[in-house]
């Protein structure tokens, strides 16, 4: 814990910028989810990239050990010190990476990867080929596919899924798991009606894949799709068995845009320090720049009058109409403007005339984003400050 | 110092994605500034935000004792452990930072503070009467000028200055050292010609702050300027007396859209592995996303071809018209497109088809927020990975 948080947690006097997070909406939007995702009978494997640290980890977990989901191997690295056993790397694996892949195996984790073209498959086993004892059990893999051309994938059907399931089925240090898919561009959806449509569209490309591996002979044991947006607002077809979403614990500006969730949901925020005025506009200066809020404009071509950020009181009130409209790599401007739509009231015709020294609250554009700037949070429990979460960082 | 890195320092094959530091560009880069700034008779006063790391900031300096610009208190903290003692906290002060700013000072500091109103001082003021004891001397504040609108300060020619600095006068814990002034609207200018005239409008501004300041009967020793377009492309009146920038050290694609240097001039770099292909449109997929790039979009008015950075080969050599178009968290998608006017050399018609594992290097928009997401460099010596070097991080 950085020396300046554990001091200030004990006077409760917080230096800032600081990383602030809400444990009652937190623990809320983690029960939200998990309850809407066992209705429909899936299973939730969490994307631990956004909360980054095993605390916060199980309040998403469906057990102590998993099932989860890691955007690095610095994140299984520490999520399997920290007890998580079943754990999938969802970003494209590469040859390079599987020794530290192989030695979290050994050690117990049963930690699988992802590809998405046969050449991916040939390179791996080559690897595994001088890298692999007898001792190593197949590596588990789980073809991506691609269900909205927004970023990786095979496409569910073409010729290409079934030549790397073939390349699989001959490799002795890899093994078919499933196939998983991710909607990336329901970020994009202006609206919520949107978001449903491409639950389907994502759940029909992963249910396509898997049952034209199977009427080839495969197992396809695991069909995983997901995403914050699609898992709370769209409903999967028969067939998918997991579901994966990462920014919900926190929600974000993103997801109330989207209509995921109301302002009132947001459980992170960053606070700061009014430092002073712009003489210029009026606009306050605060020392949130964007090494705390992170450069991160949210879907500026939905809602460009969220900028960095929204405002709100100390307490979490929100401040109508006042933005975080520049930032600087440790100055915030905020600015009054047209309100953003998730506001429900009008703004003011001017910035308040906040004396210098008042503390302000920033929801985030993009809670992932927003956190990656920070050691760790503090987490606020009845509104006070209770504890420090580190997050794991790097690669 | 990440175990990943020190163990692949030793076998000389970084793990990816990783932020790599060319010394040679490096050194070129601070010997340049130190030769144009001491051409000029002016004195040096680098802004350490950008390196983060005191052998850099060695590099930087005139003496291994400063005189160095801060961004954070943290940023204090650690350079003056470092023997770095002449120090000035370039970002408004508020009481609530008085007590470290104190503790730093009593251990032997020479540490100065910036404020832009009267009732800064004021504030300020009231919270030393109960925080300073007789032995301490009284802290030294730069009164910070506004040159362009941009972000703080008092106007050079209005009443609220002469007020300030009465209010300075008057008080027991406060003492006047100077003005101070940054152009940030710099960084907007779209050409050379522009950041020339604004080093003069910056210049004056600040002269004319502290004739006025003398003429009312203030010493104003310190006369401050500063960022590294103006300090590379313009020429400062007499009057000023020491100039700071940030990121000449490293320099950037905003440095280079700007005309402030060129491309081989850039010491920075994320490397990074291909991951796959996007089939849509034959892009590539690499493992850098906006973790290691950061969503820092630069100048995207001026240079909106330049995406989230420009792409070399693993040995640095510009693979004209291929630029990062999108990130994720960890992924970049590398597209072809038209080239941007830094780039001497037209493109290609489509992205070339770089195998999985072919490791590239991407040039940043803007080398502070990119050197931010990362906990330290790889130093390259020669080309080849020689040192890691860890930066302060945190506030």
């Amino acid at each position: 814990m950085p020396t300046v948080i554990a001091s200030s947690l004990r006077d409760k006097r917080l230096p800032t910028p600081c990383l602030l997070l809400d444990e009652t909406r937190l623990l809320a939007n983690c029960a939200r989810v998990s309850a809407h995702v066992r209705r429909q009978g899936l299973c939730l494997r969490p994307h631990l990239k956004t909360v980054k640290n095993a605390e916060l980890a199980r309040h998403c977990m469906a057990s102590p050990h998993g099932p989860a989901t890691v955007s690095t191997l610095a994140e299984a690295d520490y999520f399997f010190r920290h007890g998580i056993t079943d754990l999938c790397y969802a970003v494209g694996m590469v040859p390079q990476k599987l020794d530290r892949v192989l030695a979290l195996r050994r050690q117990g984790a049963d930690l699988s990867v992802v590809l998405d073209a046969a050449e991916s498959v040939h390179l791996l086993d080559a690897a595994l080929a001088s890298l692999r004892t007898n001792d190593d059990s197949p590596l588990p893999v789980l073809l991506e596919i691609d269900c909205d051309g927004h970023r990786s994938g095979l496409a569910p059907e073409g010729s290409e899924l079934p030549a790397a399931a073939e390349q699989l089925r001959r490799s002795t240090g890899l093994c078919l798991r499933g196939v998983l898919t991710h909607a990336g561009g329901a970020y994009d959806a202006p609206h919520t009606d949107r978001c449903a449509t491409l639950a389907q569209q994502e759940g029909h490309a992963v249910v396509l894949a898997a049952r034209r591996l199977r009427e080839a002979g495969h197992a396809c044991p695991v069909v995983s799709a997901g995403s914050t947006p699609t898992v709370l607002l769209g409903r999967y077809p028969a067939g998918v068995t997991e579901v994966r979403a990462g920014v919900y614990p926190f929600m974000d500006l993103t997801m109330a845009g989207l209509g995921v969730c109301t302002l009132d949901d947001i459980a992170l925020s960053v606070l700061t320090t009014v430092l002073g005025r712009r003489r210029s506009d009026g606009s306050l200066v605060v020392d949130a720049g964007w090494t705390a809020l992170s450069a991160d404009r949210g879907l500026t071509r939905q809602w460009p009058f969220q900028g960095y950020g929204l405002v709100c009181r100390e307490d979490g009130t929100l401040l109508p109409g006042l933005r975080v409209s520049e930032t600087n790599q440790e100055h915030g401007i905020i600015s009054c403007g047209p309100v953003a739509p998730a506001q429900a009231m009008p703004g003011p015709a001017a910035c308040p005339d906040l004396p210098v020294g008042t503390r302000l609250r920033i929801l985030p554009n993009h809670a992932c984003a927003t956190a990656a700037c920070h050691a760790g949070y503090v987490l606020l429990r009845d509104g006070r400050p209770a504890d420090f979460l580190t997050r794991c960082r790097g690669w």
